[in-house]
């Protein structure tokens, strides 16, 4: 590759991995790593140059695009090939967790930032301009604003720094409630696709837009963070009343 | 009035009879009557010229916009004052009591027909072409076919011609989960608003479509659909199964 412009390693070349490197690869050469897809055989769809995980690793900025669940095991993988100053940016769907574990896990020169996409594959389909991320600081302020100058910019995203206490919080009501929701209305299949409401029609499209979602995203919804719990408890604590006083008055 | 153009009933003056009056104004001239509004001191907005019960009644077409709850005192009322051949309309949000009811209280040489518009004052504000109608044959065959070649042709309806059972099967699943949903969101808020995701957003489009809905209409949809409780147990059944196994595996 002879092109002058800044190297990205990106780590994790599934669905939202391939969405990142679709976004990014005007302004960056993107070298990716999967476990599961081969390094030189083609697979980059364009957008990325396939490769192993070291070369990716050592690239000056680094897009961990993994499962949560999967996201310590590829730090440890990844931290004897960073460059002495990389940049670290995950994508998770959760922040508190992938906070702590980046600055754990990644040497002292190392600069972090967590960001948080809210939308994936389904929801980007057709341009991600004016959809949301969140952008955390981890280590080092002015690279958190560096990102979110970038995501707004050149991305066209709307951006919210917040720290990773706050997403996580709202991220419990606002993803958790979704999945929920959308999780009982798929077990309850085939559903009307006929005489149906305008108000229908918007909860079957929030349905569709998560239906794809892979189970790990759900796991990191549900299990990995920290304000889950407490917000599908008080969902079905009302869920309960609403059955208590439903065919009453 | 002075207009040769047929005049039309209407009684029930509230956000759907308005609605209603609004959209049907262009084909007739609507007497409409509302106990909550008093006869000639304006108030029609318009689209309507408010009167008393018999001279509404007396119309050729008779449209009862009137709560579920109340369809049968308002047949009890408007009995006397019903021309011989007169044609009765309901659009009420369930629909195999509603026939009943008609069919049981009207005189004989009535003519009725059930519709169900799938849509409201919130879900119909910028205009109706486009959305739904049920409509089903009460007494007379060739009256459900005149009222549903009529929302088809001039108002632009999509329009589906059903049995009262198979409306009612089919809005318990639509209506009882939307309202449901609904109502469990609306007891969480406030919600977040900042950091939302497309799916979250449609959501509570959702909710917004109904939360203004009269408790009447929650009311209809949630005791006077025979299938409502059986759509409701499946739904807290399959959510208690979530809640199960949410924070698993």
């Amino acid at each position: 590759m002879t092109s002058e412009r800044d190297k990205l390693g990106l780590i994790g070349f599934g669905a939202f991995g391939r969405l990142t490197a679709r976004h990014l690869s005007p302004w960056f050469d993107i070298l990716a790593h999967d476990p599961a897809a081969m390094p030189g055989v083609g697979g980059g769809e364009g957008v990325a140059t396939l490769t192993d995980l070291a070369t990716a690793a050592a690239c000056s900025t680094v897009v961990l695009a993994v499962p949560v669940e999967a996201l310590e095991a590829t730090l440890i993988a990844i931290r004897p090939h960073l460059s002495p100053e990389a940049l670290v940016i995950d994508v998770g769907s959760v922040k508190v967790k992938p906070a702590q574990a980046m600055d754990a896990l990644l040497p002292p020169g190392v600069r972090i930032v967590g960001t948080h996409p809210l939308f994936g594959p389904q929801s980007g389909k057709d341009g991600i301009a004016g959809l949301r991320i969140a952008v955390c600081e981890v280590r080092g302020a002015k690279d958190a604003h560096r990102v979110a100058a970038f995501c707004r910019r050149a991305l066209r995203l709307k951006v919210f720094q917040v720290s990773p206490e706050d997403h996580d919080r709202e991220a419990a009501t606002v993803q958790g409630l979704t999945h929920l929701i959308a999780r009982v209305l798929m077990a309850m299949e085939p559903l009307p696709t006929r005489m149906t409401t305008a108000s229908f029609d918007r909860l079957m499209q929030a349905v569709d837009m998560v239906r794809h979602d892979s189970p790990a995203v759900f796991r990191a919804i549900e299990r990995d963070n920290p304000f889950a719990a407490e917000v599908r408890e008080r969902f079905f604590a009302l869920a309960d009343q609403a059955r208590g006083t439903a065919g009453e008055g």
